[in-house]
Formats: structure tokens, C-alpha cells, sequence
């Protein structure tokens, strides 16, 4: 399954993956998941909001698994592929060893789990949540203007947005994932459990100024966007100081972004994370203000807008516990190592709706991802797809 | 003519021209040009590096006169079409005085002068002069990978890139153009004359760290370019100072450009101008250490390659007293202001070439420029018609 989906989407140049929603790139993508159902005699459903499901067994009180396809811009291979390629393994085991599931085994492939098209994380599984709204999905828009209906109908996907009927078959919820961070490193295992997902979002900062000759116009006679910008992001990774809280400019779009002029506007969009919802609220706050006083010396303006903020998640306790149990194997030395995530996962969007849900994460040597050198041993790989049946076996034998 | 100019590449959104070489909208501005030449019976000639030219009389010793027609990204309506525009209607000023010229004079409309899509600015008339050799220019490519000889074949242009014939048929050049100042403001004059053009030019900064996620990786573990950027951005300002040289990021480009990820490059254009070869040399060192330093300090890596620099530029110091002395009655109440020239022009690039040449400002009453929002009154150009009617009639009756 590896081989197959290693070519898909991936630039020449840098060796990362575009495998943005709704493209060619990621079509393929459903396209092998589709193979893969059928090749299993899954059953496969498609819900309206780009969220594709292979059924192992039929029911109520499913277990549901699975990951995503998509990646971030010039991401890696693993981020989301490995929790879908385990999922589909972990079954293969299962049936190995002639288990007969007492209740049913979905496997999700969910879509712009990323945003990095349409700018919502986690955006099929907040619309099966209801956690976004289809008017507001509706309005969405990629770079280029697209928006989401058109980019869904151009894939020949169906939209039917709003909750997902499938979510009330659901009993619980597993999501293996690999590490993007080094604890399990640190603590010398192939695989742990997450215990919460921070609270993160996104903000959009909208500087605008007066577009200008970068010759003729004077230094002082300026009132230039981009020098507002820059002083927001140093304050930014100041005001995140060096552990615990991340605050990061990534995504800039500057107008009219030519050489030789003054820009009229910088945009950019600050992420950030923090271990409380108030401390994320004063995190963003705090930039905002040091954005707007520097503003207000440049002349310029700052509008500071939401585009998604999600707040703490805990997942299941009983049921990572009931994992930890069963994980013992492949989680290192000591208890298997039970680490807060801060990145944000579908996972979350599900327990924050109430479903039980816990994550798996698998050993990352670098702990570099959303990069093209995101990286996992196939040693690791293959032992979370035993943990990822074990598991199983213990939810559904 | 300035009603059939006005819509031709202009943005509904912003009010702004896109008016980049090669491009829809610019085969517009040459047919356009094409069609004026043909209306008055002057031969049309195109050289073989983007630049049309329009002849009225023959021989040697020509007076060329003209600018450009192509604008920076939702740039005004007047920096460079208004010296064109002009320059045809001072023709017919003179045609109506029953002027026989003893001289020809050549309308000229230079090719990319803005630099806005391939990133050399004043790429026509370099070419023209040997300032930027055909094999140089057969390596630029725009933002979207296009080479250049593609782009004009595209356009319709037959590429001969290199030295132009027509060069050595010119004995000197006038080129008028919308001040980008407001010196003609405070010395109450609707036209003037330009001293000389500051040394300036293009350096591209390329900082590359290292992509990572934007909330697993703590901040101290980070190798983040937009940080080393942004602190050059604002080293770039306070080295420049207050007044007189010149130092402005416009122009970004970040990869991967996505919210929720480290930038693994940032790629930042430097304009910088100064008033002295040496001044502006010690500028873009002084900004380039800073940014080493910073890129330093962040674990990243900071590399600075010059793309155009064009060093100090004086008028034709008899020339331009010969116009100052025809330009009386336009230049305000008293002596016609001779100003230096922050910006780069065509004009610039033929006298560093040694052909005689002299540039006419028309009032600009707010100095904005390389903006939607520039502009000129129309008796103010009105009066530039007037002025270099007489400068025509001065030098060919």
C-alpha cells in the first residue's frame, strides 16, 4: 500500500507532497482508497462532506479508525496516510488470524483535515460534527478564489454538507498517527497514546497601508504594511518565548508584491497553540496589541479576524486506559508513554462532539513534520500497525 | 488617447494597472501604440527586444522621445504611458504649427521598464544598449517559470534580443514622466527637469531554515526563516534612516507558504537607492550583515544575490540647460526646477550609454507613484504636452 501511494502528489523538486483537497493529486488518493474497500469487500460510502468510509461488518456501535490523505503544502508522506495504510493492515491481521468482529470496523479517510486548501483544519470532520457549519462552508474559498462546492463538484464528489448520519453508528474512535514531536524518542517507544490536543487556531492579520514608489517616496513619508508585519512576528515568537506556547507566521500574501513598490497590504496568518484556553486567548491578545501599537506608529492599520480556534480537548480516559493495557508491548520500558499532542487531528473534532475517542502515535526519530523529511522507521510503522490490531481485537473480538 | 488607455489593464477591484510586458494587456498598449503611428503616418518599427518605435521624418541624428507603457502590479495610470501619450500629442502640436522637422523624431515605447515580471527593470532599453547582454536576458524567467523568449514569442514578438540598430540613429532622447515627488509642488512648477538618477538597484535575500510543524516543534527547536526575515526587514528601515537613501522590501516570496508549518525558505527582494555608488554599496552591506547576523542566531542561512544595479546617472548637463531655458514658461516662478530622479528610468540607461538625454517631470500633487492612487491633473499634463512641443520645436524646427 506504501509503494502505491509514494508517487502520488509528490514534487520532484523538494520530494514533499501537494495533496491538496479536491485535485488531482488527492483524487487519486480516493481513488486507491476506493481499491482498497473493494479489494476487502468493505463496504464503501462517501459522505457529502468529502469524508470517504470502508465498512468491515455492519451495525451500530462501530469502531471507527482511520486517518486522513491530504497533506499540507510541500508536506511529508506519513502525516495522515499512515493512520488509513494501518487501518487497512490492522484489519488484514485481524482476518489472519480468523477474528469475526463483534461489531463493525470502519476505516475514514477524512478531507482537508490540513485547511491547507480552504484554510479550516479538520474541515470534514467539523462538518460531520456540526463544529462548522454548512452555510459557513459554504463561503469558503481557496487562493485562487474556488470555492469549496465548485472545488467538491470538480473531483466529482457529491456535496451533501451539514452532520454525517454515519456518526450515530459510531461507538468510539481510534486515530493512529505518527509522532510530531520526539517524546516517544525520548522515551525509548515505538508507540504511545495521546492524553490531549492543545488548544490552537488561526488567525488572520490584515495590515494595510499605502501602496507607494520604493524610490521616490521617503523613508519617513511612508506608511508601509510590511515593516508593521515584521516587528508582529518578532513580537509573536517573543511573546510565545522558547517552550510551551508556539505562535507562527507561516502564510504571508503581500499586495501588490512588487520590487519596486511600497506594498498597500500584508496579510498573514499567525497559528498558534497554547495549554489553556485562556492562555491561548492572552497569547493571541498580546500579539494583536503589540501588532496594533507598532500599526499605529507606521501609520498603517491592523485587523485582526478568527478563522479557526479550537479549544482544549481530553481524550477518553477510560479508553486510553483500556489501550495502554493492551499496548504494553510496544510501549518502551516503562508505562506506554501517555503525551499531550499539539498538533490538531480529527480526533479531537470527535471527542470534542462526545464520541469516545483516543489517539496512537507512532515514533517519528526527528520529530520533523510538515516537512518533506517527516520520517518514520518502517520498524516503527509495522509496530503500530500490531498495536493498531491488537487494539481492534481487544474493541471488536 | 488617454480614454482609450484608461480601461486597458485595469483592475475593477483596486482601480489599479496590471500592465505587465507580454501579457494580454500589454498587447493591447501595442496595438494601441501601432494604431497612432499608422493615424499619423509614422513609420513603425519594432526592435527585437519588446520596443516599438514610431518615426517621423528620416535620417540620422534623431530625437527620440517617449517612455513606456507597461506598469508594476497595480501600479497608476500615468508613469509611463503619460511620456507616449505625450509625445504623439506634442507631434501634432507641432504639425499644427506647420513645424517641417529638420530632424526625425522618434516615439518610443520601451519594453518591461518596470522590471515587474521578468526582474530587470529598464529591460528594453538594457538590452538596446548592451547594459544587459541576450544571454542574460535568455535566462529570466517570470514568477511563473515562463522564459522570457517564450513570453514575447507568445505575445507576438519576434525575439532578436540584443544591441538595436535604431540606437545608433539617435542623437538624443527627452523622456517625459509623472514626477514620483513633490518637489515640483513645493517649487509651485507644472514642469521640470531632472539633475540626475540615484544609484539603485535589486538584491534578492534568500533565507532558508528549516519546515517544521508549526505547533509540535517547540520555538527553541526552530530553524525559522520568516524570523531572520522579518528582523531584516525592519534592519533594512533604520539603516536607511529617515530621509535620503532608500531601502524597501516589497516584494516576498515564502515556501511552503502554509499556516500551520515553518517556512522552510523566504525569499525577500531588497530595493535600495542612495546618492552615491558608494553610499548605496555600504547600504545593502550594512542590511546584508544584519540579516547574517539575525540568520545566524536563528539557525538558518541567509544568501544575497544582486539582480540589477545600475550605479549613478547624470543628465546632459547642456542639454538639460538648453530645455531649462525653452521650459521658462512652465517651470513656476522661478528658475525651472532641475531635480534629481529617485527612481530609475530609460532615460537613465541611455545616458549611462552616452546618448545626450534630458528627462521632463510633469506635477504629481500628491508624490504618490507605483499606486492606484497616482495621478496628475490634466492641466498639469496638458502643460507637459505644451513643454515638450517646445522642446521638440527647439530641437528639430
Amino acid at each position: 500500500m506504501w509503494r502505491d501511494l509514494a508517487p502520488v502528489g509528490r514534487s520532484a523538486r523538494s520530494g514533499g507532497y501537494f495533496r491538496q483537497p479536491f485535485t488531482a493529486a488527492e483524487g487519486e488518493l480516493r481513488a486507491w482508497f476506493a481499491e482498497q474497500a473493494a479489494a476487502r469487500g468493505l463496504a464503501l460510502e462517501a459522505d457529502g462532506n468529502g469524508t470517504l468510509l470502508a465498512t468491515w461488518g455492519s451495525g451500530d456501535d462501530a469502531v471507527l479508525v482511520g486517518s486522513h490523505l491530504d497533506s499540507v503544502l510541500d508536506g511529508g508522506a506519513y502525516d495522515g496516510p499512515l493512520g488509513v495504510v494501518s487501518a487497512f493492515a490492522a484489519i488484514d491481521r485481524l482476518r489472519g488470524r480468523g477474528v469475526v468482529p463483534t461489531r463493525p470496523v470502519v476505516v475514514a479517510a477524512f478531507a482537508e483535515e490540513e485547511g491547507s486548501r480552504f484554510g479550516v483544519a479538520c474541515l470534514g470532520s467539523r462538518l460531520a460534527t456540526g463544529a462548522t457549519t454548512p452555510d459557513a462552508a459554504r463561503e469558503l474559498r481557496d487562493r485562487e478564489g474556488v470555492p469549496l462546492l465548485d472545488a467538491m463538484a470538480a473531483a466529482g464528489v457529491e456535496p451533501r454538507l451539514g452532520p454525517a448520519p454515519w456518526l450515530t453508528r459510531v461507538g468510539c474512535f481510534v486515530e493512529l498517527h505518527v509522532e510530531q514531536g520526539r517524546d516517544l524518542v525520548h522515551r525509548d517507544a515505538a508507540v504511545g497514546l495521546a492524553s490531549e490536543i492543545w488548544p490552537h487556531g488561526r488567525w488572520r492579520f490584515d495590515f494595510t497601508g499605502e501602496a507607494n514608489h520604493a524610490g521616490a517616496t521617503r523613508m519617513q513619508d511612508r506608511r508601509d504594511p510590511m515593516l508593521s508585519y515584521a516587528a508582529t512576528a518578532l513580537a509573536a515568537a517573543a511573546t510565545a518565548g522558547a517552550s510551551g506556547p508556539r505562535a507562527t507566521f507561516g502564510r504571508l500574501d503581500v499586495a501588490p508584491n512588487g520590487t519596486n513598490a511600497v506594498p498597500s497590504r500584508v496579510t498573514a496568518w499567525l497559528d498558534a497553540r497554547a495549554g489553556s484556553d485562556d492562555a491561548l486567548e492572552e497569547l493571541v491578545e498580546e500579539i494583536a496589541r503589540a501588532g496594533s501599537e507598532r500599526a499605529s506608529g507606521d501609520g498603517t492599520a491592523l485587523a485582526v479576524t478568527p478563522e479557526s480556534v479550537s479549544g482544549a480537548v481530553g481524550f477518553d480516559v477510560s479508553l486510553t486506559a483500556r489501550l495502554a493495557r493492551v499496548l504494553r508491548p510496544w510501549g518502551g520500558p516503562g508505562e506506554v508513554p501517555v503525551v499531550p499532542s499539539l498538533a490538531g487531528h480529527d480526533a479531537g473534532v470527535l471527542a470534542a462532539a462526545g464520541v469516545p475517542t483516543a489517539m496512537l502515535f507512532v515514533r517519528n526519530p526527528t520529530g520533523v513534520s510538515h516537512s518533506p523529511a517527516e520520517h518514520a522507521d518502517l520498524a516503527d510503522c509495522l509496530a503500530g500497525v500490531d498495536a493498531l490490531a491488537a487494539v481492534l481485537e481487544e474493541l471488536v473480538a
